[in-house]
This record gives structure tokens, sequence and C-alpha cells, in this order.
């Protein structure tokens, strides 16, 4: 059974993740560590007080860090949230096998 | 850039998750298949209505497949929406390296 922190962080991470624009956000990081204005100009239908509201509540959830140097701030996409919802029902447990899945699958379809 | 078929699942997914009872249950379901009553014995907290329309929840974001036999009702966790959720951020992409986020992090704590 999960802990009731973990799944508190959880809970941050999911309501964080269920927004297209901030879902976009982390696409933009996946790459590199991008600063805010970077994203306001890669997310021009976003003003930039949105964009930060947006990386505020990233930031809130971990799945962004952000670092100051001098007036920039750059932003960094943190993947430990995701890699812990992986392990939470993928990694650390035996799913049942893709045939079996495949099989239900076609017989639903 | 994810297709916005991709992201509108995703958002399907982030959704269901985003609450602890449907955690819980696919928590049960790691291990193997349960049917319905096994899910509501196992979460007494809840009246097996809830449970049923958690479960249509899950199986609308494809988290769980159901499958009827004879009066039983047998759901499966399938996990590959998590695994898509995984492959977006982590698997296809080159994060920054475990050693600069834990300075990050050091650094703002």
């Amino acid at each position: 059974m999960t802990n009731s922190k973990e799944d508190e962080e959880n809970e941050a991470v999911f309501k964080a993740l269920a927004n297209t624009d901030r879902r976009r956000i982390l696409d933009e990081l996946r790459q590199e560590p991008r600063t805010t204005s970077d994203l306001c100009e890669a997310l021009p239908r976003l003003d930039r007080t949105t964009v930060m509201q947006h990386l505020r509540v990233l930031e809130s959830a971990r799945l962004v860090i952000t670092q100051r140097r001098g007036r920039v701030r750059w932003n960094y996409l943190d993947v430990a949230p995701i890699q812990s919802v992986y392990n939470r029902w993928i990694k650390d447990y035996a799913a049942p096998g893709a045939d079996l899945l495949e099989k239900l699958r076609a017989e639903i379809e």
C-alpha cells in the first residue's frame, strides 16, 4: 500500500498535469532548460503572467525546478515525480501480460 | 510536438488519476485482476455504486479493461496510458542529469 504522503504528492502531480498548457511547457523543457522568456515565446497564446502562474503550479508539484541567474529565471524539467508514478504502477509490479490485454481489447472491440 | 489526440487522451488519464480512491483501485489491480466485489471489499469506505462510477472513469481513460464472465466483472489494469506518459517526458528525451538536479535542489533548500 502506498503511504499517504507519497499519495498526496502524486495528487499535486496529476492536478498539475491535467492542463494542456502546462503539459506543453513540460514538452518545451524536455530537451533542455529554458528561460521564462523562451517559454513565453514558445507559447505566444499565453501572456507572461499566465506562463508564470503555470510555472508556479509545476514547481509546487516538483515537476519544474527554477534557478535564478542574474535577472534570468531558468526552468528545468524534473522527471522524478513522473518516474515515481511509473514505479508505482509499472516498474515495481508484474502487470498482466501484453498478450492477454491485446486479447481483451480485441474481444471488447 | 505531441499531437492533439494523444494530448486529449493524456488529459483523461490525469483527470482519472487525480482522485485518491481511483489511485487505490489501480493499486489493488497492480498484481492481478480483481472482480468488482473484490474491489468493494478492499475499499470498504466506498459503496458499490461509487466503486462502479470510479471504474467507469478509469475505463474511459483506458486505465482499466473490464471483462464480464457470467455474472462477474473482472477488472484489469492496463498500464499503456501510464507507459505513454513516461515515454512522453522521460523515455524519448534526454533529461538533465540527476547530478545537476541534485545540485539545484540543494541550492534551493
